[in-house]
């Protein structure tokens, strides 16, 4: 076992798990008593009885988000169960709470029914200011996620989906400035086409990529091939794709001049970087393992890799947007979370870098430069108050 | 509006809700973030995954309860709504930590269907060490219990039936200690026949009483009358009542040594108290307004008084019991709350105060007593590892 297992392992049984629950007020008498619980109490109570919008006013739900997961689909373990998905949960709601200081609770539960994931999240949002969806196996993860957001009123955001597209799209703003290319004239490859490509696609088209392919498992998205897609792939087989070309990743990476990878290690040849534009660009975030790793990328031509790494510069986390994403969401009382905020956080995110600063291997903020949540809170809140989606 | 309302309402809006979630673990830097969350996580995902029970080990199950409410019988207030009813179950569980260091979690549920909160809670319980449920309307909530209780293996408690029985049958232990009566002797009456009175019976017969009247809205409870009874009263008419007598409660409490209320202001009246055996014990546990006022009750010649108040001597309190009971099942990682664990903690409670330090208005210790909890869960731990109830 590593040396990072091992410690990690230490330290989970030492603390006994990761995230307590504490009270933002002192009972030390009688006074204290009858102002935090009976009687005192009572009149928060009646006055949401009377306005339900006051529960915002009198208790934690607008600071609090759920952090809820079926286990189905935990970082690259796959469907471990709820039990064992609490360690990750635990985490998550201990990086929003370090890096954007939002209380978060995980939820682990103990179904696999997209169905019955969906109602349960429902009864839950009474108490709750915004919902994290987690490591659940796609394409459920899409309808479910697809669902709360229609039938819900509180910001719900599947970060594995849109975190990691955010992160991309703020590493992409930044690339494109220093290799001088415009988004609209560029060509896109996503090689992956399921819950993090789908979103990493769209986010790219909203910011302008007109070009874009998408690869699976099976080869290049197209719109043909369509009674083997699942509804999402049939969606993105829409928007991606406009010379309808035909074939695998290798086909597809000739004269790219962008290659996003959410797919699984080394698919990615030194042969096929060789085939794209000049100045290519290569986020490889297959984890732990890349599909290139970032030495055979630069020795292939490519101008600038990002990777998922943290022992690699560029690094894609998802870390440098969701605590700030919740936070901004969340402070603006937004009833939702839409494409512009996500593109706003996206620059936000690498706005943060001066031009003067960015260099091809620093093209996205450090996890923990400490402006980092409340840059993307601060560019979050802006266009969620713009565009009339909060509570007033 | 009185003082306490509008300092409460202060309160709650200074502070947006009473709880926060913090975390027990620094992350500072990135081998900090490798231990807390990716790659190092991975581990103690793996471990669970291989042992289900390992979840105690390296989580914060172990020490969580959930707060459930579907907020339909909140405080005094009737059904309110899960929005309505979050400072109440934020209240206690700030009450959970604060007098028993317990990490306590609200969760308000959006549906009033027996069955759909049965199945939410079992849903839930992946994450939680035990479940408190909470101001929910009778009979529904002793059914939704019972299910739970049979088909969870963490601690279901009702702390508005349970919690109350139990600081009822403390005070009762103390209380015969001075007037001297043996416990199977005595004539209990218990006014109402809901949640709370059905398991102070149940409690009090464990206990060692035998002769129990139940009275509720429409009279004494008797063997005869089954056919107006949900199930809870069948099952009360069952065990209470052995002569079979009939009437309301000016019938019942002729001879009485002990009266319990948890009913309605004003019910039990001077002249009704005068008919009680010598040396009576009354606890008018009506909130606010107790069954008789204890200046009342005493005129009226009653030995010793009880209420729920805390502006008259021995409070019958649920907050003495409910955090060192879940302090003391979860410390001996009890699979259940058997009845035993709460005549444990009504004997653990009621044993803090020495025979000589009992006083007529002194029966049971005060809520700020610092020794409560811990001799409650120390109780609680000692007869659930004796009964063979705990994960090893």
């Amino acid at each position: 076992m590593s040396n990072v297992y091992e410690k990690a392992l230490e330290l989970h049984e030492k603390k006994q798990g990761k995230i307590s629950v504490v009270s933002k007020v002192e009972v030390k008498n009688r006074e204290d008593l009858s102002l935090a619980y009976s009687p005192g109490v009572a009149e928060p109570c009646r006055r949401i009885a009377a306005n339900k919008e006051d529960v915002y006013k009198y208790t934690a739900k607008g600071h609090m988000v759920a952090v809820i997961t079926d286990g189905t689909a935990v970082l690259g373990l796959g469907d471990i169960g709820p039990e064992a998905a609490l360690p990750v949960m635990e985490g998550k709601c201990v990086l929003f709470k370090e890096f954007g200081g939002v209380d978060a609770f995980p939820i682990c539960l103990d179904t696999k029914d997209p169905e019955e994931i969906i109602r349960t999240v429902k009864l839950l949002a009474p108490g709750l200011g915004g919902i994290n969806l987690e490591d659940i196996s796609a394409p459920r993860c899409i309808e479910i996620e697809t669902r709360l957001k229609n039938e819900l009123d509180i910001p719900v955001f599947h970060d594995d989906q849109h975190g990691t597209a955010i992160v991309v799209v703020a590493g992409l703003i930044n690339a494109l400035k220093i290799v001088n290319k415009k988004v609209e004239d560029i060509k896109v490859v996503v090689n992956g086409a399921g819950a993090a490509g789908s979103s990493i696609i769209k986010l790219i088209k909203s910011l302008g990529a007109k070009n874009i392919i998408a690869v699976d498992r099976v080869g290049i998205l197209t719109r043909d091939e369509k009674e083997r897609y699942d509804f999402s792939k049939k969606e993105l087989a829409d928007i991606t794709n406009p010379d309808n070309i035909k074939g695998g990743l290798k086909e597809a990476i000739v004269g790219a001049d962008v290659f996003i990878g959410v797919s699984a290690p080394n698919l990615l040849t030194q042969d096929m970087v060789k085939t794209m534009n000049s100045d290519a660009i290569v986020f490889a975030m297959a984890n732990p393992v890349p599909e290139i790793m970032p030495e055979d990328a630069l020795a292939a031509g490519a101008a600038i890799v990002g990777t998922g790494r943290s022992d690699y510069p560029n690094q894609i986390n998802n870390v440098l947007v969701f605590p700030g994403l919740f936070k901004g969401a969340l402070r603006a009382k937004a009833k939702k979370i839409t494409e512009d905020m996500k593109l706003a956080a996206a620059y936000g995110l690498a706005g943060l870098l001066k031009d003067e600063e960015l260099k091809k291997d620093y093209i996205i903020p450090d996890a923990f430069d400490p402006r980092v949540a409340e840059a993307v809170a601060q560019a979050v809140e802006k266009i969620a108050k713009e565009q009339g989606i909060c509570r007033e």
